[in-house]
This record gives structure tokens, sequence and C-alpha cells, in this order.
């Protein structure tokens, strides 16, 4: 898979692992050590029954990205799993060039970014150094939490068409148009995932976390138009995080039985 | 000043040294033990013409948050300079929180926030966490690279006013009711620093980056409202950093003669 884009590689973990739960290892930050411990055994205990690795400077900051985050990430890939840095990248453009060198040079195989920084001096470099190391970008389009609306669902002014229309479907516009590798949107807003899917069709995958103690739907999700879960605390701080996984791909595949099936 | 607000410790700082200029201490990655020794080594040659340390993820992604960059702010602290996590938060509550509490368990006193993600379920806890903590939060208003205009500048509806107005509006309006430390406006955009700066008063100051190698003047930002200068690569990058920060604060000394005086 040397030559597949990061696109083509998490699709080819879902279908061969009958999955599309990417796991988000968002463990409460304690003393390091323990830390990377738990991270360890949790990936350990789940990596049958996901697709891919997540993680957020929950494990960043504590760990250190070339300490412990780096450990994890040679077991994920030892493990077959494609990794993503939750990293939501939006300063200007030189730093952004160094947060996503940084995170690539780690290991990662995918970073996310905030599209309302815009492209020259903005997310263009990003897109260069990850098309030139063969990684992914993935763009926020609309999030999980209350405010979501304040910001991705408020309405702008579009100057190019001459209308009004929400920040989201602006956003999805720009993973189009930018060749983004994926599109955030939350599981607790089905309607604008099924209004995302209606835009980017099957060129950009939906990745859609919230589901569980957020409040999403597993299967409102995944019907919406959701092409991968992104599952964090309803795993990590289940008592049983193989049970939690396990029955979660199992609800999956009786939404999508033909998921472990080539496309 | 233990009972001081962060923003009434960097009014302090920057009065006591008569300097505006906030040290970016973007210092390009490389290995950790030279990239450590030149940061503190940029940082003792300037210490005496800035009035605070802002550090980001090129730093703390090679170092470490807990290993090199704690050190920084430790002798930051020794030099009585207010330190700045330019960490630009944009991620849902719970992430959030935990990202404002490590950074502020390393040391730092200030954070910086996206304001896109709103309130509830947004940048809420991080207020909370930096109220409990007595630290600060910075709200970006108006970035300084060339796509700033796709979004800080896009038109947007304002349902409760029933209008169309700047994306720099609402979120200048934002850091208002928040009740933010500082609202961050490019010194490339001198215009913009003016409109924001009407809306702010002095309420919230102004930290304006992007002087020199992105173009913009010492002299058109401070004089359109800017109260902090940002400066990192025309500083770090300098032949001589302490010959480049000090004439920097001269040439802001000329145009605010009284910086030194108290209020």
């Amino acid at each position: 898979m040397g030559g597949a884009t990061f696109k083509e590689r998490i699709e080819e973990s879902s279908r061969t692992k009958g999955s599309n739960i990417i796991l988000a290892l968002d463990l409460t930050p304690e003393e390091p050590e323990s830390l990377l411990s738990k991270s360890m055994r949790v990936l350990e205990e789940t990596y049958r029954y996901i697709c891919a690795l997540k993680i957020n400077r929950h494990l960043v900051l504590p760990l250190g990205l070339f300490g412990g985050v780096a450990k994890i990430l040679e077991a994920a890939q030892d493990l077959g799993l494609p990794t993503i840095m939750d990293c939501k990248i939006n300063d200007v453009g030189h730093t952004n060039r160094v947060i996503a060198e940084q995170y690539f040079k780690a290991g990662f195989d995918a970073v996310t970014a905030n599209p309302l920084v815009g492209w020259e001096g903005g997310l263009k470099p990003v897109f260069e150094v990850a098309r030139k190391a063969g990684r992914g970008v993935i763009i926020l389009v609309y999030m999980s939490h209350k405010a979501a609306s304040e910001g991705y669902g408020q309405r702008v002014y579009d100057p190019t068409a001459g209308v009004v229309k929400p920040q989201y479907v602006v956003f999805a516009e720009r993973a189009l148009s930018w060749g983004a590798d994926g599109a955030v949107v939350g599981a607790t807003y089905p309607e604008k995932i099924r209004e995302v899917h209606a835009i980017l069709e099957r060129r950009v995958p939906i990745y859609s976390p919230g589901v569980g103690v957020q409040g999403g739907s597993v299967e409102s999700a995944v019907s919406s138009g959701a092409r991968y879960l992104i599952v964090g605390r309803s795993i990590v701080l289940a008592d049983d995080p193989c049970e939690a996984a396990k029955s979660l791909r199992e609800r999956v595949l009786k939404i999508l039985p033909g998921l472990n099936k080539r496309g």
C-alpha cells in the first residue's frame, strides 16, 4: 500500500477489519507512566474491532510527541492501524507547516485542520506537506458540541455565488476543492451529516465523532452518511473496552452488512 | 501581583519594561538540545526589551510541554515575564478543558483560543479553568495571513440583530461579552485593528502579530490601536536578537513615549 493515499489506506483497513470505528484514545491525563501503559492496553484490547487510531492533546501534552506518543504510534503501526492526529490546525501558514511536519515526522498518517483559516498562507502548506509525505488532511465541517451552531452553523455570505449559505456548506465545498481526505461532521447532528453527504457524495468520506457520551447514535450517524465513526470515551472509559468496541462494531455491521467486502 | 488578572499583570510588565513587545519564540524545530539552548539564549538576550513571552508548537512539539518547554517557562518566570501559549484552542469543550489545564499546569499564564467554536460545550470550560487558576484567555479576532479574509473577513448573518456583519466584528463582540483578556488582530491589517479597537476600546487589549517578516509595520499597528506587538522571526532569526528587540522597542517608544509611565 506504499503508493496509496491516506483515504485509500483507511478504506482498505476498514474493509479488512469489517469496522468503521476509529478509536479516539482520549484518556484523562495523569502520570505519564500509567497513562502510557493504559493507552497501550486499550489499544491492544480493541485493535481487532477498529480501523484506525486517533490521538488528541490528552496524550500529546502529558506524554510528549516524540516520547510516549511515538511509542503508541509504533504499536499502532505494528497492529496495521492508520493513525490520525486530531490537532485541528488553525494557525498561519508557516506555523501550520511546522505543526504538520512535526506530527508527520513522529509517524502520524493524517492530521485534522480547520478550514476557517482559508487557503493562501493558511492551510495550503499543510496540504503541500501532506501530499509530499503521502499523508492525509481531514477538514472540520460541523463539530459535535452544543455551540457548534454559533460557528459551523452560522449563515455566511458567499461573494462568488452572491448568496447566503450555512458555514458548514462553505466548509464542505472547501473540503472538495482542496481535495481533503475527509470531512468531520458530528454524530450529534445527523441532519447535518445528510446535508454534507449530499455535497461530498463518495468523493470525501465523512468522519463522525460524538457517538455515545456526547449523545450521538451509531445508527443515525451511519444511515445519514457517516463513513467512519470516531469513538472515544464510550470505549476508553468502559469497564471492558474490548467488549465496548466489539459491540459497537456489531451495531455498525447490522446497518452495513457489506462493510468487510471490497467496494 | 498574586491577586491580579492576567490582563493586569501583562499591563504592569509592559509599563515596568517600557515595552509592548511580546517575543514569539518561533525557532525552526531541530534537535531538542540545540533548540532548547537557542531558546534560552534568545530569551536571555532580549528579556530587557520585551514585556512577555509567547510560545507555539515550534517548541512544544519537539521539546515536549513538561520537558524543554517547562524549563523555558521557569526561566521566563525568573526574569519576571508573563507567558502565553499560542495553542489557538478550537476543539469541543471537554478536550478544550484538558488542553487549557495541561498548559496552565506546565506554567503558562494565558492561552489563545478560536471563538468560532462558540460558548456552550466550546470555550466556556476554557474560561472557567482560566478564571479558577487566575490565568488569561486571548481570543483570535483577525489573523495576519493572506487568506484571513476567507474566514475572519467573511460576512455573517447575526440572527440576534438581524443584520449581516464581518466575522471579526462578531468575534470582537464575543471577546467583550466573554470577558477575554485580549483579542488578536494581525498587524498586516491596520484598518482591522482600528475597527476592532473602536468596538473593544480599552476593555480588551489588542495583541498584534505579523510585524516584520509578514509585512506589518510597528508604527501603523500601534497607531491603529494595538496594545501589544507579537514579534517572532524579526527577532529570533536576526543575527543579533538583542539589537533587533532593542531597536523595535525604540520605534514603539517614539510613538508611545509615555508607555513606561503608570496608566
